[in-house]
């Protein structure tokens, strides 16, 4: 088994969908990341949270054998993010960010941390995920997230890190918005022409798309009748998604459909609940359950 | 070989894409799913056209030996669509609608119509969908489509006709509209509590879902560097749905889930020029090698 390093935020999050609200609770990319991850293999976490950082969100993620030594703990609060969703679920409103203890964070990496097998630079700035991809020796994989945040507005930033990573992780506007690109095929083709050797899409409740060693792979969404939550799915997707690479200790094409197929999963269970609630309820065996009901979506002869 | 019956539109379509535009070119619901059907199975079409239809027209179908003994000629203008797409080329925006012949058609079926294995009810007026239900021996399918107009017009014809078909066939924003409900697993629930037995749903560049048996399935939609006119894609994947299922001459769940595929296939062909012009390029062995791509395309281990 090979382990696998996460960059990221760890966020309390203020929530409201059609379904519910939470208030301050557990979120941030590395967070779900790390705990959809956590099922497939050992994960190590960089990033950074405040002294009102509540101890047993910590808790949650020891149980689940994440490393936290990466983990510091700043003066300062908490990164928080608060945003909306409506009946149309694919879209959050984002209503208040405040970087707070993350404005002035600078990833260092303990020494067991710089040879991880796989890397995933989670949604912040690129600058960070830079100095993270700086600080390890060439691990099997790295991956990134990004978001329309950077691409407007650390273009240069943003490009200088993605000629540094193998397989970038974005939602489809992003894609499009990032290539300049509205036909989806061009786009990706156009994120490769940017650095990546492979590019995978995320879609919503459409499902996703994988574009590598010269090929178009698609896995829908899975159908669920109450989605209470969309928060951290890409993440979550993410997490699964690198897991199962670890996991396998491979990155052929086979092992990167059967990994966009756990990110599918693993990002269809964060949805059921807010926070990481359904993601704390999961047992292994429903993750294989989910898979083999995915497989049975698409197959026809 | 069963044969396939299929009222619908032939119309003149004036259409304007981002990559170019049409005027007065060969359209209606009935020519693109006739045209795409003809390549499985004997379609024979039940439609009006105008004193100006242009006879090469007919040419073009009869070249696919598809009969038109119930085509109606009748005394006034063609039925004619204006359309525009932007570069999400998801969604038409309608700029006129001329009915001209079609506000006074009354459908009425030739003898050797009146048992049909497979019937499809092309996006018309649901009463003269009705109407043809009523002169027809039971097929073995009955599907249909609608659209926006007849949801919110004429609403009780429509739930009439839904109540006497098999199969729904309409876009996702149709089922969300008809049924009121956002989430797409309780709408394709709450289309079958209306008659259906089953219901496909298309994502134009999303592909399209089948809801049948109980069971879900999900095909994407082909992708493809260059779109240049989505119009009739919608017609041409139930073309290639229905067709495909005629040749199987069975409805169980692996031909349903076979005909899906075909629906995509042909409406990946029909997106790929204007007006029909790549269907009438299309060559029998391509649909092979594009089904066979899909199956590519979604499989994993």
């Amino acid at each position: 088994m090979s382990d696998l390093l996460v960059v990221g935020s760890v966020a309390l999050d203020s929530v409201k969908t059609p379904f519910g609200q939470g208030t301050e609770v557990l979120g941030g990319s590395a967070t779900y990341f790390s705990y959809a991850a956590s099922f497939f293999t050992q994960v190590r976490l960089v990033a950074v949270g405040g002294e009102d950082f509540p101890v047993e969100h910590l808790d949650l993620l020891r149980e689940r054998q994440v490393d936290l030594t990466g983990l510091q703990r700043a003066q300062g609060r908490t990164f928080r993010w608060t945003g909306e969703y409506g009946y149309d679920l694919n879209e959050a409103k984002t209503l208040d960010t405040q970087l707070n203890v993350f404005a002035d964070f600078s990833p260092h990496l303990p020494e067991h941390y710089r040879r991880p097998n796989f890397l995933f630079l989670a949604n912040i700035d690129p600058r960070l995920q830079l100095e993270v991809v700086r600080q390890v020796e060439r691990p099997r994989l790295v991956a990134m997230d990004t978001m329309n945040f950077w691409i407007t507005g650390k273009r240069q930033a943003l490009e200088r890190t993605m000629g540094e990573v193998d397989a970038l992780i974005i939602n489809d506007g992003e894609a499009r918005q990032l290539t300049q690109e509205p036909n989806l095929v061009k786009a990706a083709e156009a994120v490769l022409a940017l650095g990546p050797k492979l590019v995978v899409i995320k879609r919503g409740e459409y499902g996703a798309l994988l574009f590598a060693y010269g090929n178009f792979f698609f896995a829908p969404a899975f159908p669920l009748a109450s989605v209470l939550d969309p928060t951290g799915a890409g993440d979550s997707f993410a997490g699964g998604f690198m897991g199962a690479l670890a996991r396998a200790g491979d990155i052929d094409e086979a092992s990167l459909r059967r990994a966009v197929v756990y990110g599918s999963v693993m990002a269809s269970f964060a949805v059921e609940d807010f926070s990481l609630r359904r993601l704390t309820r999961l047992r292994p065996e429903e993750i294989e359950e989910r898979y083999k009901a995915f497989q049975d979506m698409v197959t026809f002869a």
